[in-house]
């Protein structure tokens, strides 16, 4: 922590980030969206246009800049994608589309809590589709809804679907996506079977009702806000001037959604879930190594075994510290990568292997490890 | 251009600046250095520490948050890293290590020129050494140097090797990279055989003079710096009270160096040098594309076509627009994909292709234009 709400991700902790960043472009490139970056720094102009300048006062960092212009910092993005994209359509055949970009964002938190997960500076996939018809629009919300689902799911989290009402970013159409967790901020009534919830502040269901969506049983708890969605239809068109030339030569608004997932806060979210008393259960999928190879003995047997699988393509982090068995088990079992592979006098030209989270403790020779690791 | 010096990176100038983080990622990491991210918010009280919160006042993002606590926006990260390292290292036994990462750098220029050539907000890789004794400082400084004269080279850019007195962020010893180009703002007096330069400003040497390192005949002319690189010493452990045990059990300054790489800035640097009057020719290792697929006529040859190579692992744009063919080509040129593969009813079950910047088309059939795009 630097600051209340501001933190370093060291390397450990940024592999993670570009694990769940790669899964998140995986499933956004399929899609069909394409990757870019916009900026930071954001002129009072363009958010006026949208009366988002006052509205999100509370939580925007506002400042003068040398020339006394006031100077924003991105807490979201729709005002700068849809000054680009008025700038750049004007015909159907260019819609619809869809653009992302990984990047920090920046929110102006009276009281930052909970680590990386409510942080005043975080890191955040936002996409955004732009169509001339409603329907198009729908169809796009709804790809996007599995793609997300499929995100959680790859990262290890079982997300639920909820019925948002927007919060301060929209009145809108919206919809958010909450993983079930006691160190979540929402209360959410949910099934069990199925990915259906609904806030509980809303919703007219209770505890032990039937699942509208699978007949299931539902419970509550509180839930952690893994990522949202929303259909801003003609709003930013109206407020901006964004048009375009449809097949009969008409004018028609663009419309827009918006779609965004708190990379940092799942790594937040993800450690909630995966972890025990003696630290964090990496799933495979984004843990910063695939394997954490132990030196007992201070000889080059283990340098061998590290070269062999990385040269094999396997990721491993290697501690090879003058220090005691004993603290480095320790610090395998705090920072949680799935496979522990220990060397000593003992294993002889075998390897000792344990699953972070488990108890069986196998030998195994080299091939043996390589095939474990990439088959988890 | 979402303001003065701040700009958007569309799609194509994304996989650009991809393109060049990972040749500096590969460099980087070859020199023994791991990425991480540190924050952009920064806290009045560690700038404080060095003086540098009054002295970067000029150039630093500078505001209140909602706390009314004193905030800035990262310019550079000495003092955040140095923070976090002082905490963490204590004995010998934890140097030398190097770390680094590629993010946003935030400048308050009052005047911002040349597009992103200086902006306020820019892509910068900047990298951090720890040492305990001068002569692994010298050793790490000299290996960073040889792999900054790499990333350039395998950007397509010649660098110089020019002694600065390092500007407003260190009176130490410290090195700058220049390119020579009319674009830049500096005027350096460099040899066309080697590597070396110095500054106009400084340099006892001239025009025609010999070269002190290569006795070649020196030029003189204007250049972009491309990076720098900074020895601070013993300067933050004094400023900020960095100190570990060496063997013998006695207290020493933690030394730092710093080196840094405007990655937005190198892709100016590169479409300056690397343009005709039609548009850019990207040097092949920084091309958005390997190939500029041109579909002429209608119908879903050009399809197939793209699907193959696709499939082969070449990177193509696949320009299949309902517009003439006179268009695609300038688009083509303005964008400057080093191959452009053109499918026509002429081409018959053959592939037109021309190097970007040169006159020679051949045809080609589609295993042909693999191996080309693979073997530039």
């Amino acid at each position: 922590m630097l600051m209340a709400g501001v933190y370093t991700y060291l390397p450990l902790g940024w592999k993670v980030i570009n694990k769940i960043s790669d899964v998140v472009r995986e499933e956004m490139n399929a899609t069909g969206a394409q990757e870019m970056l916009m900026p930071t720094l954001q002129p009072k102009n363009i958010w006026d246009e949208t009366g988002r300048w006052e509205s999100l006062e509370e939580v925007m960092y506002q400042f003068k800049d040398r020339s006394d212009k006031d100077t924003g910092l991105g807490a979201t993005h729709e005002e700068v994608i849809y000054d680009i994209v008025r700038r750049n359509i004007s015909s159907y055949k260019e819609v619809p589309f869809a653009i992302y970009q990984i990047q920090n964002k920046f929110r102006n938190e009276l009281r930052p809590k909970g680590g990386i997960m409510r942080g005043r500076e975080f890191i955040m996939k936002d996409l955004y589709s732009f169509h001339l018809i409603q329907a198009d629009l729908d169809k796009y919300y709804n790809e996007v809804t599995q793609a997300y689902k499929r995100v959680y799911e790859r990262c290890g989290l079982q997300s639920k679907v909820v019925e948002a009402s927007g919060g301060i970013f929209t009145k809108k159409y919206s919809h958010e996506f909450q993983v079930v967790s006691d160190a979540g901020e929402d209360n959410i009534i949910y099934c069990d079977k199925c990915d259906y919830a609904q806030n509980v502040e809303i919703s007219k269901l209770k505890l032990g009702d039937e699942c509208p969506k699978c007949a299931g049983s539902l419970k509550d708890g509180k839930s952690i806000e893994v990522g949202n969605i929303f259909q801003f239809g003609d709003k930013y068109a109206k407020d901006m001037n964004g048009y375009a030339t449809d097949k009969d030569g008409k004018k028609q608004p663009i419309l827009m959604a918006s779609y965004g997932i708190g990379i940092s806060r799942l790594v937040a979210s993800i450690v909630e879930i995966y972890h025990d008393q003696q630290g964090i259960i990496w799933p495979e999928a984004v843990a910063p190594y695939q394997v954490h190879l132990i030196s007992i003995q201070q000889d080059n047997k283990a340098d061998k075994v590290y070269d062999k699988l990385v040269k094999a393509g396997v990721e491993v982090l290697y501690d090879d510290r003058d220090i005691s068995a004993g603290e480095k088990f320790a610090d395998a079992d705090l920072i949680g990568i799935p496979l522990r592979a220990v060397i000593s006098t003992k294993t002889g030209e075998q390897v000792e292997v344990k699953k972070r989270g488990g108890d069986d403790v196998k030998m195994l020779n080299i091939d043996e490890v390589k095939k474990v690791s990439k088959n988890f």
